[in-house]
């Protein structure tokens, strides 16, 4: 296995289940992002301010619950717990798409608060597995201001240690901290373009950003 | 242990919180319906359609995410995951909340549908149990007609057999094929109104609709 792709929630339904289609076959593992669900979360919590841990719980049941809906449309797809059976299923010719609940429960490696998201959830992954990252987003990567705003560009590399002071992104707050100690990189992709997607994996060119850890 | 109280999701968060906070101390099993959580997923399955297995399940997880976010604002309230540790909970003078996905995960008793919802759940549970069941939900009980209607009266006792034919009310379909299976019975009460079901608990009267299925 080389790659942890993460596919953004807001990618679900209909461009996550394409995008998984595409990745069958590839030797990729996916991990789903909590997207509506897990907002809504947030939106409970900030009326009724749950704990750090059961908010940090809940919004990766959400992961389960999208990944596990990813992969009833997928065929050659497969909902899997562990990193055993990921690895299974790819040997099987089939993409595994990880629910990362039970193995987040039992290892607890990251900090609870809203900061912590399936982007750091999806690095600590490939962390444990040894593979690269690949973030699928909704936008083209990671640009110089809000990609809506005139003249923002999109950056082609990008240090961790600079992201770190540059407010929001389209990935989460701990992942370039993650990334440092990690000594490791992502790539930030837009996951409605499958093709770009593929053309990373097969180290080819694209439009992307690259966040280096290193 | 005499009642199982499903906590309808459409109380979620305040109400939920509420009432479970006076059900501490009543020897009661609570158990949360999925609530708007749930209603996303509905919305997303009339779009994409999954399988009728892979809704069940995701469902299952949604009450799961509400209990265990109740449980982690009542104090004296704790999320469990099976029957055994609810009575232990009940014994240290707590009040649990059921995370039914484990149990409807290994015992799979309940057709995989939308027909099923946490109503039927919850009678399956209660059955299990052998204890009462209430159903605390947003309107008073069933009515001759929707509640916002004019003239739509309260119903204080219906058979399930009646409940069979009546089109859509404020339990799920299948609940009153259960009860007829069953030979048991339920009450359907306003879950605003945390009186109403401590009274019913009490074996006072209230306003309720008893659902008969003998």
């Amino acid at each position: 296995m080389e790659w942890v792709v993460k596919v953004g929630g807001s990618l679900f339904p209909d461009d996550a289940i394409k995008l998984c289609q595409t990745l069958v076959g590839t030797e990729s593992i996916v991990i789903c992002g909590g997207g509506a669900l897990a907002n809504k979360l947030r939106a409970y919590d900030t009326k009724v301010q749950f704990s750090d841990t059961a908010n940090h719980k809940s919004a990766i049941m959400c992961m389960d619950i999208l990944g596990m809906l990813v992969a009833d449309k997928v065929d050659g797809a497969e909902a899997v717990h562990s990193l055993e059976d990921a690895k299974k299923t790819i040997g099987d010719g089939k993409l595994p798409i990880l629910l990362p609940y039970l193995i987040m429960e039992y290892l607890d490696p990251l900090e609870h608060s809203w900061s912590v998201t399936s982007d750091s959830i999806s690095l600590y992954i490939s962390h444990l597995l040894k593979t690269k990252l690949l973030i699928a987003t909704d936008v083209d990567g990671i640009y110089t201001s809000y990609p809506s705003q005139t003249g923002a560009k999109l950056i082609k590399n990008i240090s961790a240690k600079k992201l770190l002071n540059f407010g929001e992104t389209s990935v989460d707050e701990i992942l370039p901290e993650l990334l440092l100690q990690y000594k490791s990189e992502c790539y930030v992709v837009n996951g409605r373009r499958p093709e770009r997607v593929i053309s990373i994996i097969e180290g080819k060119n694209s439009k992307y950003t690259l966040i280096g850890g290193n």
